[in-house]
């Protein structure tokens, strides 16, 4: 199936080369490091409980969404931080994935759901069935393909996109992804070739999909191999910036045109901090056009070589 | 480390010998298999919109909490199915949990959460840091064990247990989780290991910790040689019933005097068929006391052998 132009994923494309920027800046209020004057006004007008704690998160996130959305093409709403205050917490999350696309950003839910078949329809229903202003969300694969196809099947009727965790950023994502099998191959490359399967049958102008994978940027080497195992597979690639992933890192999941890979950075933009006589909303700013910069000039130097 | 008689396994231990119920009822409310008249009253005072079916879920919890709190010891929330509501159904989540506690049942938050350590950390804080009706959380492993530290941190704090997927019940769990590595174990052995590490250092009076495992009765083979790796872990057995798993595929998972493991019945129980003459609620308790006979009988035709 050949998607037309209009489709999800290469309209993503098209901003991401019309922004010079394979970002997606991610979204995870953490109460103890909002901003003081934002936290204190929503106490004061709504009380220190709660309610209170949710206005905050969401005037945040209005903030960083405000100062981005011309650089950048996509957020991603963390679940974690927003399921923290419960139903209030997720009436912030379904606010702020409208805010977002309401100023033309692309929205990544990152929920890492995953359960058996019947309840995975559930979940895929609940994100990408077209209730919510979501347009990714990221699945865990542990329990196999009757899982991911629950959301594959939302993805085809509903024009929308997922990312399955295939090598995560973290310390220890080698100790059941990077087990070799029997036959020499790595845990996550078996989920790399699941995925890149149904991937390959949906790619649009450019030559990829909607159905993606996350890929850490702290594991160059397993980042390159796994663009050579999936050529058609979007990959959000967390652990830029505060996780230690650098440019250079990712460079090798980009093509010759900048595409194939939203890089993600959460805490190094939204919890910038403000140089002397600076805003809160201008250092993350300055933070995301410098990521921008980065990514670029990691871009440039690399095809000199 | 010992727990002391008055911790969560214990406790939870005691209600099932005094019950004689292994048993947790699954709560998963889809709107469109809800009693018709339960749905109508819902809608009639609330509008035909989330708000009312919001309420209309919740109604229908209570009717089930109302009929099953005195037979067996637990409920297990799915969390897909209140996510499908949005923060509306994330609100009768929490009322759900809440209701279930005040009559005495101990509530696993059914959500197979996981992520990296920073995030998997608002997730533990979440579910399990005391502020919502939860007892245990499911939680995925793919991510290894710096995710999984984060939950432990909040079970040795707070009291608390989880249930880490080690073997599903669905029919692609073969794929990842069956796996043959180098060592000659399974995928899902490794996972086993790493849990029953932690389990076996928190064992309470009857040997057992909070720290389980989720192993579906749909493999029995399986299932009692989880056990074996797994001596400690308390078992969370889904795929009885709708999903084709038997009692006698189960009786392996417990131990002479019927403990080790919590069987959850969802669809067979809270979608259970009106017989003639009687209502909905009542089919509902019957369909409980019939699993638990059913689990006894095969208990005793074991034990005869």
């Amino acid at each position: 199936m050949i998607l037309e132009a209009s489709m999800l994923i290469d309209r993503l494309l098209d901003k991401i080369k019309e922004q010079q920027a394979p970002i997606v800046v991610g979204l995870d209020p953490s109460l103890d490091r909002l901003p003081p004057e934002i936290l204190s006004a929503a106490y004061q007008a709504h009380g220190e409980n709660r309610t209170g704690a949710a206005a905050a998160m969401l005037a945040f996130n209005h903030m960083i969404i405000d100062q981005i959305y011309d650089l950048v093409p996509a957020v991603k709403p963390q679940m974690a931080y927003y399921e923290q205050l419960g139903w209030h917490g997720m009436e912030v999350f379904e606010d702020t994935c409208q805010y977002a696309a309401s100023k033309g950003l692309f929205v990544i839910a990152d929920g890492k759901r995953g359960d058996i078949g019947s309840t995975s329809a559930a979940y895929a229903s609940a994100y990408l069935g077209g209730t919510m202003s979501i347009d990714w969300l990221t699945v865990n694969p542990y329990l196999g393909d009757d899982c991911l196809k629950t959301f594959i099947h939302e993805i085809d009727v509903h024009d929308k996109g997922m990312f399955a965790l295939v090598k995560t950023s973290n310390p220890s994502s080698a100790q059941l992804q990077d087990v070799r099998i029997e036959t020499g191959e790595r845990v996550y490359e078996v989920v790399a070739r699941m995925i890149e399967k149904w991937s390959s049958e949906r790619v649009g102008k450019e030559g990829y999909s909607a159905v993606g994978a996350v890929v850490g940027a702290t594991y160059p080497e397993e980042l390159a191999s796994l663009r050579t195992i999936m050529p058609t597979s979007l990959f959000l690639v967390p652990g830029y910036g505060a996780q230690g992933g650098t440019a250079k890192d990712i460079v090798s999941a980009l093509d010759s045109k900048g595409l194939g890979a939203l890089v993600n950075s959460s805490r190094g933009i939204i919890y910038a901090s403000p140089l002397e006589g600076e805003t809160s909303a201008e250092a993350i700013r300055r933070a995301t056009v410098t990521m921008k910069e980065d990514l670029l000039q990691a871009r440039r130097a690399c095809q000199k070589k």
